[in-house]
């Protein structure tokens, strides 16, 4: 990245020392594990772009929108109504993280038993570099898990900045409505932030611009069903994982001529892989940028992934808004309605997931399920025996972080995995 | 236990090689760790019956209830509301456990990184050794902690007896509506289970039960303040335990009583301990029956432990409900609010309980606070961070489970700790 952004960071409050040390460590990933692959489509060139400006570019931009007094919105969790955001002439960035940094100091605050992804955002967060959690006006967190739910509290100390939002766990009238009372308290804290009302057209717009994201993920899922797959299933999570930080419109655009690529190659019968590769889904905890681990060890052991019901996957995408309402009022109801069409395993029961997976996996005719889960995510974990029990299909789990020290391990269950498919 | 039960136990579907070994282990731990100890008040020999008779006696009169027609409600949670199970005639056991047993079952349905109490109770159930849980109509689940939350799917699996209510996780308006109406649909379900419909009068007198059972457990709390203290923490906890399945009207008196003798004690100065002996307050994860390992380690290391935060503590006595309303509906207004003032680090943020061990531990003299965690409760482990700041007191903090290995380790830290007030 260009030099020029050393003093963006500096203004921002970033470690240089750490930050460097991040950036070096991901630019060696992103060259091992991505620019490796073979057969690429064209449209990726575009998000290996974005990834290279990650912390360059994209920040520029936030920044500027915020001197154009926009506000910039972290979000943990895909339960947090991006629409809502834009509504507000605001940004929305996921800010999940994927990789083992500042966990000697996160472990301080923390109890070592936490998953890897809490460990990261807190880990993140104390060794002061990633230039979007410094970035935000707002940090949006949910009640969905023990964990994330508690690690606000000391984000909070450490930030001041924390808003949190009830995500209730049950599927009644009564969670219903509470989840809609919550949507209503946070429209007024996002008004109160951005100085903006929410009105019709601007919640209209914001639903429009989310609905269509979600439309060209989908389209993209959709072209993973081919044989050969178009696409290998690292570049298709690398674009969901951009999903949740780059600017919504250029990102559905891009993602759509990316698409229409994928058509094309359909067309010609062009793969990533050779026709009758292994397919293989996977299910489970989010994978944050930039954990690639477990989608690299498959691909590199001989079959392609197909689709990830996920919150970086189709527990992101599923469902569009009706972008047909009169009144603002209306349109949050919607929106509530629409939010608890997902499928978290936070809620019980949630015997809808499962039926998720079914559908998902036939679709896009995998052959083998990976149930991936982060160590000590325990409501993932939990699920993991009703789903193994239920799905007709070869079944995997992996339990696992974000250390590499097992990677050796993971891919010779892999490969043994995918041998009997 | 007279063999006259094996039959009750056979009827009962328990497998009774299983429960032989249960029952003599405990009969050999409960002499060890409690009829061991010197000093004990009179008033012990009641509790001592019923510890012998908790299989025996007491399962005898819950069968005998249900012959009359009475419902036997498991629960899990010191948020489920006795006093409604009261009002519609039913007898309210608590079922948490504190045993490791059938842990390799539990292991094969449940993740390893699960904590001991939930374990426990699916593994109690799996290998079917719980006179109580089998003798149940109904288990009343609730949404506090991810683990339970995901194991009531489990047990409801295997009982189909379970009904989950929400606890929220904040304490909003919003989450304290919710609350009021899960209170409402549990209304419904006891009296439909029951076939006795919840009147002024009765919850009224279920209420005044409870009441009245909190305020001799608040007394037993009170008179552990003094020096010498006049029993002990381990005979304290017993008591503790024991409040979650006794019959509450015979269990209030045997408690006053006790009180009674223990105030005499205080007034002649004759204590378990000698005066000056080191006072340590324990706070975090409850303790279920026959989880003693802490008390017994903190107590034959030259200490004496003088009240625990706790939900088998204060957790579950804490705040009476008002007795004056005048309708079904305002009765349980009441008891939401009562509830509600329970203070679990399942919600966020939960500053008021370390505003209630700050109280306790300096009502009760304690001259230091151990922070008890079972391995993998994620809420507590967390709060262990905030709570070790803010108390200006000695701090320990013990991270364990119910396995017996750590006992050597646990007392060594222990001694250190006691040494050093």
């Amino acid at each position: 990245m260009a030099q020029d952004y050393v003093k963006m960071w500096q203004d921002l409050g970033i470690n240089l020392e750490n930050h460097d040390c991040l950036l070096k460590a991901l630019a060696d990933i992103y060259q091992q594990i991505y620019l490796s692959q073979k057969n690429r489509p064209e449209g990726m060139k575009y998000f290996d772009f974005v990834i290279s400006e990650a912390h360059g570019l994209r920040i520029k931009e936030l920044l500027e929108a915020k001197k154009q007094g926009k506000k910039v919105i972290g979000t943990f969790c895909v339960y947090v109504p991006e629409e809502m955001i834009l509504a507000v002439n605001g940004i929305c960035v996921g800010l999940c993280a994927g990789a083992q940094i500042g966990f000697d100091e996160a472990e301080k605050v923390l109890p070592k038993n936490t998953c890897d992804l809490i460990k990261a955002f807190i880990g993140f967060k104390l060794t002061q570099v990633c230039p979007y959690t410094e970035s935000c006006d707002l940090l949006v967190g949910e009640t969905t898990c023990d964990g994330k739910k508690k690690a606000y509290e000391i984000l909070d100390k450490l930030t001041r900045k924390v808003y949190v939002m009830e995500v209730p766990h049950r599927k009644t009238e009564a969670s219903k409505e509470l989840f809609l009372k919550e949507l209503f308290s946070l429209k007024d804290r996002l008004e109160e932030l951005s100085g903006v009302k929410i009105s019709v057209e601007s919640l209209k717009e914001g639903i429009k611009i989310v609905n269509e994201k979600r439309k060209a993920l989908m389209r993209l899922e959709n072209l993973r069903a081919y044989d050969p797959a178009p696409i290998s299933g690292l570049d298709a999570l690398l674009i969901n994982q951009i999903a949740f930080y780059d600017d919504p419109v250029r990102f559905t655009q891009k993602v759509n001529e990316l698409c229409d690529e994928l058509e094309e190659r359909i067309k010609k019968g062009i793969g990533v892989k050779p026709k009758g590769t292994p397919r293989i889904f996977i299910t489970g905890c989010p994978f944050a940028l930039p954990n690639w681990k477990l989608h690299h060890i498959i691909e590199t052991s001989g079959a392609v992934v197909v689709g990830e019901e996920s919150c970086v996957g189709r527990r992101y995408y599923h469902t569009l808004v009706p972008e047909n309402f009169s009144s603002v009022e209306d349109g949050i109801k919607l929106l509530a309605e629409r939010y608890l069409k997902t499928h978290c395993a936070c809620f019980t029961p949630n015997a809808e997931r499962i039926e998720d997976i079914k559908n998902m996996a036939k679709d896009l005719k995998a052959q083998g399920v990976i149930y991936y889960s982060i160590q000590f995510c325990t409501p993932y974990l939990f699920e993991a025996y009703q789903v193994e029990k239920e799905i007709n299909l070869p079944f995997l789990k992996i339990d696992t972080n974000y250390s590499m020290e097992d990677v050796g391990q993971l891919k010779t269950r892999c490969e043994a995995f995918i041998e009997t498919l």
